[in-house]
């Protein structure tokens, strides 16, 4: 099936890049990650998509999060709330480890694409994980009860509950994605979007510079898979940021939403009888619901399977 | 006996602020702490002899090691070193709490007086800590078998092993202290400097803009308690240093090297019978070894008569 690139946000997106990962060729497969949710804190440059793809992919992963690292401890974080700081967002003991690596190299002028190879790297995947740009790209969220948040206090803070007026991918369309990504884009023989927050988590990597032109440019299989199962997301504020934006949680809403950029929607299988798709789309359903690894390893060879029929016909 | 002033480096220091702190009203006490060994690493602004104070004062340091947090894991060190990072310095999760917080708050331009009477309040101590200094003022060590190190490659990374040629603080000269010391200085009834290594501890202090006049300039007792025991040093490289530099490692060395910012020096009881003083020096003796808490005590308790006899005479 050749080369793919997996675009993904965090949680839900590292469950199909897990999949993907010990269904194919990891050589053959990039995971673009996105990195609007990235941000500075404690001096320290957090970037919560990246790790959780990577803590999922090395097998560090606490499972039952599905982000951060498994058994970490908070002795950091306590001994932090001793002097009094205000602690929202949480930082185990093992995970400061990977901020203060990226940190350090980051003021040392790396990439955050090196950087990123590098921790990889030292985790032992075998895959390309990419983050989308080395630039920094914030996601801002405007709320109606509290006014202009950064992506974290809105997400992790305010536990995605203020009512979401409008987004904002700060100073994406003047920035470049990382040149690998790039290229991996040049090359794939198919793209893949995770089922993440089309919204907060895909919708940054493609307000890049150039990218949805680069995208749509290249024929081949462009798939997403549905965030939405039966109208609600899995997990996340999907379905809830729909309806602050006046959409119908619907499959049909989705691919409105990714137009142009897609020409394949995987859709759940529960949705069958609702799902109505442009005839530019090529569509097909099955159980996206990833509740174990075996799951998320049947969803990708059911993916791998289409991809495979797809260049065939 | 009025407000003292203490100048002080790490361990040793810590030892007599703690036994001054107990022994006399807090608020009447300043610890002046040597920050000519503060460096950044992974990012953070660590500063280890303020911390060596602060954990001492507020009775959370590990007393076996005299520095550190007691009962602290380091689980994020092991994770960077899972990363093939080289870490030679000691970063225990607790403590990491400490540096991430300056960090923040330095970034934030927050100066380290600010910074660093934040954390000690937040910890409950009643007297007066401060950083020589709000600029940075990085000790650097010239050896024999490495060339030049940043104080903390020489002191914790090779275990302070290699052989000093030459030292240098550099930018002191042109750095002013914190305008907190200069008025705590101002109003000071005596002056101690602790048992801390008059080379590494003490001289980063005497050195910055104005100080060593500013001493000298104040009529009031300027005690120095010897850092030698028979002619060794409790804990570090003070004799192995006076030999490097060629000197005997006499009390009389140690008075000669204050010169005038001294007019008093407190021996070693045992080293009574081979200590000659100049006259401008008034000198006693007294069990300087502070083993225990209650040694710490009973030394801090003698240094108040003899102040309080001083300050009658």
């Amino acid at each position: 099936m050749g080369k793919i690139v997996l675009l993904v946000g965090g949680v839900g997106g590292a469950k199909l890049a897990y999949g993907l990962y010990h269904t194919m060729p990891p050589e053959d497969l990039t995971v673009i990650v996105n990195t609007g949710d990235d941000f500075w804190h404690h001096g320290l440059r957090i970037c919560p998509d990246l790790d959780t793809v990577m803590y999922t992919l090395s097998g560090l992963v606490d499972k039952t999060n599905g982000w951060g690292v498994a058994n970490d401890t908070t002795h950091a974080l306590d001994a932090m709330r001793r002097y009094n700081s205000d602690e929202w967002f949480r930082l185990g003991d093992k995970d400061i480890a990977t901020h203060l690596l990226r940190t350090q190299w980051w003021h040392e002028g790396i990439t955050l694409s090196e950087i990123t190879r590098r921790l990889a790297s030292a985790l032992g995947i075998s895959c390309t994980l990419l983050p989308m740009t080395n630039g920094e790209v914030p996601t801002i969220v405007h709320t109606q009860e509290y006014g202009t948040l950064g992506f974290q206090e809105y997400f992790v803070k305010h536990r995605w509950q203020p009512t979401i007026t409008s987004l904002e991918y700060l100073g994406a369309d003047e920035t470049n994605p990382a040149p690998a990504v790039i290229r991996a884009i040049e090359s794939a023989d198919a793209v893949i979007i995770a089922p993440s927050n089309p919204w907060l988590s895909v919708r940054p990597i493609l307000s890049l510079h150039g990218m949805t032109d680069l995208l749509i440019s290249r024929d081949m299989p462009r798939i997403v898979v549905t965030p939405l199962i039966q109208g609600n997301a899995v997990k996340g504020p999907t379905a809830k940021l729909m309806g602050e934006l006046g959409l119908s949680t619907t499959p049909t809403s989705i691919m409105t939403y990714y137009g142009a950029v897609i020409n394949g929607f995987l859709g759940d299988s529960r949705d069958e009888s609702v799902t109505s798709a442009p005839e530019s789309v090529q569509i097909r359903f099955a159980d996206t619901f990833m509740d174990s690894d075996e799951k998320r390893i049947t969803l990708s060879k059911y993916i791998l399977q289409w991809l495979t029929d797809w260049n065939a016909s």
